[in-house]
């Protein structure tokens, strides 16, 4: 028994489809559309999401850690009770294939786990103390204690890349669950039936664990009207997004214009710049473009972190190893790209870049006609000097196709580096006897990016506590969040400070007896102890 | 032996007057205006402090945290060097008077060597680690760990009605400066020749400490262009800024409409509610009037924590309590108000609210002829139905100027306190047999507000670790974040992630052996311990 997908919004627990709109995803592998119709939220339908999850979050505020917790473990499990359905469904709308959709199941549910397990913790509220000074001259100093708390309701924007991972379950809304936040998502029109079922698994869960029904809102939609009017909702506190650059902005720039302006942690995408140091490469080349074609063919190439430039130069070697990476990408055959726009948009990006001049098209370059949504393997080459005067160059190609940049010497090759704007990662590839010259590539890339790899590709986030998945503009619009990782919570909370307030009147955080056991930071030392008694 | 004042902008070390505007401040005592001359900042000089303040970034963002803790240690000291000089100047400019200044200094200063100890500590980077598992199936996990870093020049605008501690070496360039970030400073024009005694000082230290001299600028004007131009100069990182809404959103916006948008920290001020329950009346009412009367005309009225709004319910208690907070009001000497704006705004807003039906004016309401800058200490009263009804009764009146809301029923005045906008503060003033509804009003005045007090008044803000100063908007734009207090280092610091980066590539931070012994989170676990050998 599986929930019926029908097209509706789900609105704090309720189906509605009341406007005249619809819409159906498209099989990316036949180019035909599934037979499923959906329905276009109306504005009515999107207030009364907002509404709803203002109503819940006067409740959900307020819940302790360990009943946000067991929600969250409780998502998990009636996502794996959508058993193989989820995946023959996702499958059927985004063409990423049986294997990768049960691997992303398994990250998106571990996930919540973790954040789960965070949140028994406890440490995440971030609880300051400083002690009272009676006796303090020329004033007392009061007791001042601080901790965070929920932001209010959260619209999250699913992508369409990670259509369990960064969707209607994913992190964004993980991480705002977590954070005490009820949430309201818009699906991605790439995948309306697999948003559907993730809809119906949280709202299992949502009843299941006594939370309000405004707890969760799925809206769907393929307009931008729907999400524009998300956005500007008087409710919403905050907004979490992962798409392109240009929906990023768009909603940045709806959300810093509201009469109440409300934080966007919105990650664009990015080129995740390499640097292949001579040494690495004349000691393991074959190895490095294995893995190189590798991550740039991962779920044919259309991951935030595809390496969509490599850093190289001039000599042999690099001749060598950028006709191996050519020769691979075109014997690979290309993979099923998820809908019409990323194809369409890839070509007409990709030929922008390869009409150019300095640009030379290597392998590939175009769609490839009949069957599936699909696009040529490509392999682009430039010389240093033409990118750094080309910011054009560091546009995004959504997709399997990387730009080598090779530069005369390493002087060019850092002036290079230094033209870099804003991306999520960045890599070098060296040997232990390069450390220096990594060390220099380093320092330049730490501003430019929130991940740097030693001999690694950028594809595989970790969901852990030190990850960061951001990165300065364009790669995200919060340069100082991650979308990844625990400290994912942190973009939904906010903190408070009580001043002089009596013990039985404090959240229990901020307690005297830490009741929580929770790590403090007391009069400026860690400690989990309770407070001294006065 | 106190440095000349030139009326120059202090340009990286270097004084420069190329533009022809002048402009001179006023002596808010005599309102005429003060001789010395000030130079309004070109875009080319505004041009001149970015880039210095980006070429100075390249060497101060890499500096140990350490060696920017003597430098902020040098500042305090250079400013105590500045002698009784600095507060005649800014007394002339300011109408403070010399108590307070002294006072101010002794925070300023103060707040400067907390920082530099927060430094030392060096925990606040926030080390996060997750160690390798290269026995992980199916795939290795990879050593990943975290830190906070510097986010690149920083622009600080100052506010009028704290000379010191939010100007020039105030608390946002003492947490920029901490974080490692270069600072230009846009001077208040109400008190130029203060400004620029505070930038000969901050560049004494630069040169004793040999720092780069583009780690501070400052700019001066009275015109809105020089601040927009130098938010919108690509090489300002963040923005942070005290002062008006009206000021402060413009800035928002120009920020957020750049190509490259940047976070702006602005503090815009506040109504800082304050509810008065039934038995603290009855049992301390004249104690409640004192300390109430004390916080309204501390500084003339012109903090951003003055209390504007005082709640109470119908009694006769409350009668004689607003009777008597009146008395003492129409009693009490009105102070000095900074500048001519501030007078002229404080008697729009007031007229404005004195104007709406159902606003009734107790005493005061107008600006005093003749003599100093000065308005009558001025308390005006409403009912909480009018109240609620009102979004514009929320305007801040920067001045000693406060309004009863009146209710016939707690829920009455529950639903006044639901109707607030975001505010920095909000106080209960209860007895302990109050406390279940004083934790009601908590639990309302939480979702509103950054700061909680119990019988407490708001001004008088603690520079310690757990101060929030800080609230939604329009208290400020940026909410999960405070101006005042250890944690307003976190505004200028940014993540970034390395992944299975050697040990000797690594920060001291996020070592092995942990070199500087700093407090961090491995696999979850806070310690300060060296990791494991492997």
């Amino acid at each position: 028994m599986h929930p019926s997908i029908t097209g509706s919004q789900l609105l704090a627990g309720k189906e509605s489809k009341s406007g005249t709109g619809r819409f159906r995803a498209v099989n990316p592998r036949t180019r035909e559309p599934l037979p499923r119709s959906f329905s276009e939220a109306t504005p009515a339908e999107i207030d009364q999401a907002a509404q709803a999850a203002a109503a819940a979050y006067e409740e959900l505020g307020a819940y302790p850690a360990s009943r946000l917790a067991a929600f969250l473990e409780g998502v998990a499990a009636q996502i794996e009770g959508l058993g193989d359905y989820l995946l023959q469904v996702a499958d059927e709308e985004t063409g990423l294939g049986l294997p990768r959709l049960r691997g992303e199941r398994a990250r998106t549910t571990g996930q919540l786990r973790k954040f789960a397990a965070l949140l028994r913790e406890g440490s995440y509220v971030q609880a300051i103390i400083d002690t009272a000074q009676p006796e303090r001259e020329p004033v007392p100093m009061p007791s001042i204690r601080r901790m965070l708390f929920p932001l209010g309701p959260v619209a999250v924007f699913s992508a369409s890349n990670f259509p369990f991972a960064f969707a209607v379950a994913g992190g964004d809304t993980a991480s705002a669950f977590a954070a005490g936040c009820p949430v309201v998502v818009k699906g991605h029109p790439s995948h309306p039936a697999t948003s559907e079922l993730f809809g119906h698994a949280i709202n299992q869960a949502v009843a299941a664990h006594g939370f309000p029904p405004g707890t969760f809102s799925l809206i769907q939609g393929e307009t931008v009207a729907v999400g524009q009017e998300l956005v500007r909702h008087p409710h919403i506190a905050a907004v979490a997004f992962t798409g392109s650059l240009r929906a990023g902005r768009a909603i940045y720039d709806a959300a810093a214009a509201r009469p109440v302006p409300i934080p966007v942690y919105a990650e664009m995408g990015s080129t995740n710049p390499i640097v292949i140091l001579p040494q690495a490469l004349a000691t393991r080349s074959s190895e490095i473009a294995a893995g190189l074609v590798g991550s740039l063919t991962l779920g044919s190439g259309q991951f935030c972190t595809n390496p969509g430039l490599v850093f190289l130069l001039e000599s042999a070697d690099t001749e060598a190893f950028i006709a191996e990476v050519a020769g691979r990408m075109a014997a690979q055959e290309p993979g099923v790209l998820l809908n019409e726009r990323i194809e369409s948009g890839l070509a007409a990006t990709v030929a922008g870049t390869v009409g150019r001049e300095g640009v030379e098209r290597l392998v590939g370059g175009e769609a490839v006609a009949d069957g599936p949504y699909c696009f040529a393997n490509t392999v682009l080459r430039t010389t240093a000097a033409t990118f750094a005067a080309e910011p054009a160059l560091q546009v995004e190609h959504f997709g399997p196709v990387t730009l080598f940049v090779v530069a005369p010497s390493f002087a060019a090759l850092q002036e290079a580096v230094g033209a870099l704007h804003g991306n999520l990662t960045a890599a070098v590839h060296a040997t232990d006897a390069e450390q220096e010259l990594a060390g220099a590539l380093f320092h330049q890339l730490r501003e430019k990016v929130g991940r740097l790899l030693w001999n690694g590709f950028p594809t595989g986030v970790e969901v852990v506590h030190a990850m960061q998945h951001g990165g300065p503009y364009p790669a995200t619009t919060a340069p100082a969040t991650t979308s990844v990782g625990m400290t994912a919570i942190k973009r939904f909370l906010r903190p408070v400070a009580y001043q002089n307030v009596p013990d039985p009147l404090l959240p229990p955080a901020l307690q005297d007896d830490n009741p929580l056991g929770i790590w403090r930071i007391v009069d400026g030392q860690y400690t989990t102890a309770s407070l001294p008694a006065v």
